[in-house]
């Protein structure tokens, strides 16, 4: 197959003898599955968002310690609002019929709540560290935490789940989009709109932002195997990032009974929901989804769902339960199952040929 | 490129010298675009399902008399349920907020309404004509006629927009399975579930369906070129089905403000909607989407909604507005405009080698 419009480019931006990236997933992958990756000549990723300061060094220096190469740290930029008290009670009031089972859920979220945004304090910390490679989730950070970012070296991505929100990301300059298709596991990167109609399709995104935007594109959602790299490469894309794939990794943190979940779930068994986190993000539909409706208009603003939620999800797992657990995944989990993530690497290189 | 496994049984199953399908599109196409692309290689598509029995002849024996070539004659197989009276009530009321504007809702919908199911009267009117090939949307007709179908020689193909789906229609005994990714526009053929959160993405559903069964699959959702014909081989379709790409071509019946739509919406600015139909179909939002949501629960059964948004329609249109007119297209539209469908078959047959 010809090489991709942007592939040369992208490897320069990547650094990377691959133009694979293993896609940052807070919460089930720390610095192992990323060492692993990039030992592998993919770009692994530290996904930064649901880490403290102290954490987010520790596990840089991990990075650096077990190898040379580079490596990426995502960070989320949503602009961060505390929950009014209607909003609070509103949830509390959707969480209530569960008191009964599990105990009442809290009456407000806890201030300075997990998955803080990209602010100054976080750039301050990272400076020093200056990782090779930073994404961006949410759009991006204020013109001058941008512009500090890119003061100290790293090459900055973004991803973008519309053309429009393509368009603004390259105006600002980052060197490489995300296209991030619909079928994509985890929080949508989405910033320009919050109506989930305005998802696309990978099928349909990466071409349509291969013509956008002049810089190279990634693309993401739905990529399981070396098929689908050598399709996102037809279509335009010069590299890909891909997620699900590597939930079964053994250098990934999945939980036993998410990795249970992920191999007993269909394709179609998946859906948006905004309960989780307050934020829109594919995961396997549980009670709670068919309950509430997977999207709702009762999660307070992002994160504080998630931190509300915290006892209830305690409560049912300590029970063995998933009903209040978020199982994320994409609509192709691929077929990888106990394989090292550098296997993963190796075999989605395949279609690169 | 490899050839995609089923490439040669497609080949036999559609008799055409090209695996490219031109998607049935009901009022907006008829026998002049589905005659273009068997001229040029490709698969010409009647859509069958809001033609009267002269028409489906008429249709029919057009196509016969200006070529040789295979064609398709499509068909709905939804089972036909006329609402009950709170149903048209409900209706009545979500669209009387409009009648100051263009004068009150009807009360019910009239009976025999547009869009009849595949049942045996068509049966026995198509059994003469003997289309090469028949496809189906909505799932199979029953048993009986699916083998009346199939003794006069018709091959048979079947939309799936969920694996489980694909392998229903396989069991069946379908000759292919066209996987329909959520992208595709207009009606989306799922039949085993009415719930929107189990439709995927072409990205995803095309490996997981070609997995699944045995016989060749087509792709459809989101091809609008070469690149999207390439990527789906590569994703292991054998052939694909194309739709919004030739929905700006002369010899497309396309109204012209829906034509004007088509190039000035974005990818972004559709999204699928029971409002004018009954059924979940991907089309351009518009004021009536914005007003009710795009998918709601006051919809009559398929096709009911439409025949009693009718009059609004009318109204609205003879005042040059399409707020309630449904405008279907896919998430990704493509660059052809006033290209005959020639030409489109023969710029998306690039992609096959």
């Amino acid at each position: 197959m010809a090489q991709s419009p942007g592939s040369a480019t992208l490897l320069s931006v990547l650094g990377t003898p691959l133009p694979l990236i293993q896609a940052p997933m807070a919460g089930v992958q720390g610095s192992a599955l990323a060492i692993a990756v990039c030992r592998a000549g993919g770009l692994g990723s530290l996904p930064c968002a649901m880490l403290a300061s102290e954490a987010i060094i520790a596990e840089i220096t991990a990075i650096r310690v077990a190898t040379d190469a580079p490596f990426n740290a995502n960070f989320f930029c949503h602009v961060r609002r505390e929950p009014s008290e209607a909003e609070s009670a509103r949830w509390a009031d959707a969480l209530a019929s569960y008191a009964a089972e599990f105990g009442p859920p809290p009456k407000s979220s806890p201030k300075g709540a997990s998955r803080r945004p990209f602010d100054a304090a976080v750039a301050d910390l990272l400076e020093p560290l200056a990782p090779p490679v930073v994404s961006f989730h949410f759009g991006l950070p204020a013109p001058d935490l941008l512009a500090r970012v890119r003061s100290w070296g790293s090459r900055i991505l973004a991803s973008a789940t519309t053309v429009a929100e393509a368009r603004w990301l390259a105006e600002r300059g980052v060197d490489a989009i995300i296209a991030q298709g619909v079928e994509a596991g985890g929080h949508r990167g989405s910033f320009l709109s919050e109506e989930i109609t305005t998802q696309v399709g990978t099928f349909a995104l990466v071409p349509q932002v291969v013509d956008a935007v002049g810089v190279p594109v990634i693309a993401a959602g739905g990529i399981a195997d070396a098929r689908g790299v050598r399709a996102a490469l037809a279509l335009g894309a010069a590299g890909v990032q891909v997620g699900t794939a590597f939930l079964l990794c053994p250098e990934a943190t999945t939980a036993p009974a998410h990795r249970a979940a992920i191999r007993d779930s269909a394709p179609e068994e998946t859906a948006l929901t905004n309960l989780y986190s307050g934020r829109p993000a594919r995961g396997i539909v549980t009670r709670l989804m068919r309950d509430l409706g997977p999207m709702g208009e009762a999660p307070p603003p992002f994160p504080h769902a998630s931190t509300m939620l915290a006892p209830l999800r305690a409560a049912a797992e300590a029970r063995g339960s998933t009903d209040f657990t978020p199982l994320w995944r994409g609509q192709n989990r691929g077929a990888f199952d106990g394989i090292p993530a550098g296997e993963v690497i190796r075999a989605l290189s395949e279609g690169l040929s």
